[in-house]
């Protein structure tokens, strides 16, 4: 019998991904560089659909045509490798797919490489972490347009599923589409964090709130329109007591964040190509200033810092949660343009209202607003930004003022929120007539003799400009 | 009588260059790729002391040992060729030193193929525009250190001089280090250029003051702490007429910004050195976002904006002035804290002071305040952040009320201010005990395993997060 995929990577992701596959009755190959983590995994899960290989060789013999080999390994050098040893064993419009968090340039020069030696590739996001691999995750499949017919099936078998039963599964694009669909996936969940991480101050540091009304405040949140993945198991935490002493454990975890650098990667291809990820780019930023932990005491210890009074009403939490919700749409806007740009510059033709629906569920940033994502891009696929369809339109017209309100406490209180901070700056950029432009113009060509353009007339300007004050 | 020194490029800014070394009683050799551009300069600006050549070979003839190239052509592959026409005249010592304004990794990349070919390379950071190349730029020199004493005298004596008589030129560091010093010069650039349209946009619309106010306005500030060449022809510019109408010009120019691409490099590389550069990459976004002109007048009359009333008080116009300052603060801090960064990336061993210090006169963002920052580095060369200097310090302590402050009235006034408020929140995030952070490595401990740290004891943890909510 021979098998219909193989897994090769026999690492946390593959070892789950094989399963998720075996256990939707595909007929597994599994194979990993070393031959210890491949014997090691079959016979702790011993399994009629499983195949266990120990060189490529025999894997390549032992699989159906077209073969499919999916590519679980750490992204970088290792990928190339697997990549050089399958090459002498392939046979036309056989399949190799990359499953890791490959840079999607990196997926566009594989895709360019193997499709050159008259064979197939896909750069594939997945995510959903452990969790997700085995039970379902959301996939990103981008590349040879013409071969996803025969990688669709078990692809979007082992997907999750949202909650109308559609697979989290959609062929993305060309070459690194789905690489690239991933890589902004993970900063928006960066922002997704940022966020609530905000609002946990604002409710904590000005509000005043304990831990356990702050899982509440969560938990009821998480009923409504905020509902989300992020959401929910930020009420948990919340709740969940000191294992090692007494109160909660939230209290007593180090305020310095880790980041594996994904995150930034969305920033630099944001900045690349012109468009303002700013609200993801707070979000990298303030996980590197919780860092510098030492620095911060010291210099919290050294009285630099002076705040002013807030006053605090009844609507206070009601206005967090509005504030939360706003800023989320405004950092979807952010992730949602960049797809847009991105689709052009590269020639993707990414269907936004298909990659808004494959993140409702399996991954870390599902939540039920995706569905109204989803569906504005359906109703308008050539949208420009999120906040000029309708249903998102009303709802950053009448939450905007708490976000303001909001904002202007927590910068009064000198609690910093960052990520809070450019999403107003970002709604307003959009939608202000005068954004100070002119003076930036005039300076510029005052020294450089760059030109201007005109408000009441067509063509570009320069102007002698004159000294009327003394220096 | 042979030449000292080749300018190769004579378009404006190497014209400016030639005639500002001739002036300085320099022999200088001009050379243009085409003779056109040659031809027209030396007729037009006939002097003693220049020599036109019409071919590489003549030119390297007619030069003085070690032979010093100038080249102030366009950015990118002009300068190679320009490297590779010169190679075959060169003799070991000579010197080929690039003026333009080249990516830093480019002359990193050049520097060592000139180097390879037993050549010596520099990369020199020119700012001033026309006018400074003429009359005295600040120059920022990087490359092979031991040939520096063969360049110093002539670039020291075309550079702009400070009020105590020192010129605005230093030797930076190996390799690529003169043009990143330069690239981070334009971000802060573009930083300083935004905080001041943003104090514009407040007084304006905000305050309510009228154009010939606010050119008063800037002409006071500029006798202060503030003051500064950007500041200066600021004022110019609010007094400055309509020479085609009625009013003044400011009010006709079109309110979106251009931009060369080359504020953005700054934001790339702090963000591949992981440093946070918020209010220099606000001021890239920001230029982006004006750019949407149509799009921002059809949201802004969808009214999709709703603000919120504020209330302007007798120091309003004082307080915008000490936010300015104190975001201009803010804004250097973390140029410098890039400084810092990339140094120790590369091996620079950049002098912070000594860079400060040629930025006071020639350039741009020529200011007073550069004697404090000068002061501050030679007090304390390792320092981490301007911030913690005692006269910085005492600056952002007694002025973040008024910050906080604009701030808030701002973002309640639909104001956008996104380099102000990323300055506020970049002071904050520097010396505030709480982030949030714990929050953040929890969630990713619980959805990822990424582990945590304890504040109050070794190691690293992770914990068995319990669902403790029905979702």
């Amino acid at each position: 019998m021979k098998s219909n995929i193989a897994v090769i990577g026999m690492g946390v992701m593959g070892s789950c991904l094989a399963l998720n596959m075996a256990n939707h009755n595909f007929k597994v190959a599994v194979y990993n560089y070393t031959p210890d983590l491949t014997e090691a995994f079959v016979k702790n899960h011993p399994h009629d659909n499983i195949t266990a290989f120990y060189d490529v060789k025999s894997l390549a013999e032992g699989m159906t045509r077209p073969r499919k080999f999916f590519i679980m390994v750490t992204a970088g050098k290792a990928v190339d490798s697997v990549i050089e040893s399958l090459l002498p064993y392939l046979d036309k419009e056989d399949i190799i797919m990359d499953g890791g968090n490959s840079f999607f340039k990196d997926t566009q020069r594989r895709y360019e490489y193997v499709t050159s030696k008259g064979f197939k590739y896909f750069g594939v996001g997945v995510s959903g972490g452990e969790e997700g691999a085995l039970n379902g995750p959301a996939l990103m499949p981008g590349g040879n347009k013409e071969s996803y017919k025969e990688i669709k099936e078990v692809l979007e078998a082992i997907s999750a599923k949202a909650e109308d039963g559609k697979p989290c599964c959609t062929y993305i694009g060309e070459n690194g589409a789905g690489h690239y669909v991933k890589m902004v996936h993970n900063g928006i969940e960066y922002a997704d964090m940022q966020l609530i991480a905000e609002a946990y101050l604002l409710l904590k540091h000005v509000g005043g709130y304990e831990n356990s009304q702050i899982a509440d405040i969560f938990n009821e949140w998480n009923q409504g329109e905020l509902n989300s993945f992020l959401i929910g198991i930020t009420a948990d935490i919340f709740k969940e007591k000191d294992d090692l002493g007494e109160g909660e454990l939230v209290d007593k975890i180090l305020d310095s964040a880790g980041q594996k650098g994904t995150g930034r990667w969305t920033s630099l291809a944001a900045l690349e190509q012109g468009v303002n990820t700013s609200i993801m780019t707070s979000a990298c930023n303030a996980r590197n200033i919780s860092s510098f932990y030492e620095k911060r005491q010291q210099l919290a210890a050294s009285g630099l810092k002076k705040v002013l009074p807030v006053e605090i009403d009844a609507d206070f939490v009601e206005d967090v949660r509005r504030s939360l919700y706003t800023a989320k749409i405004a950092a979807y806007a952010q992730g949602l343009a960049l797809y847009k740009s991105a689709s052009e510059t590269y020639d993707w033709h990414l269907n936004l209202g298909d990659i808004a629906s494959i993140f409702r569920a399996g991954c870390i940033i599902q939540a039920r607003f995706l569905n109204n994502i989803t569906n504005a891009y359906q109703q308008e696929p050539n949208l420009d930004n999120l906040i000029e369809n309708e249903f998102f339109a009303e709802k950053v017209k009448n939450n905007q003022q708490c976000l303001r309100k909001i904002v202007a406490k927590a910068i009064l209180a000198g609690v910093p929120v960052p990520a809070f901070a450019n999403a107003i700056s970002y709604i307003d950029g959009l939608s202000t007539k005068v954004v100070g432009a002119n003076l930036i113009q005039a300076q510029r060509d005052y020294f450089g003799a760059h030109t201007y353009k005109r408000i009441d007339r067509e063509g570009s300007f320069h102007h002698q400009w004159q000294k009327h004050f003394d220096r």
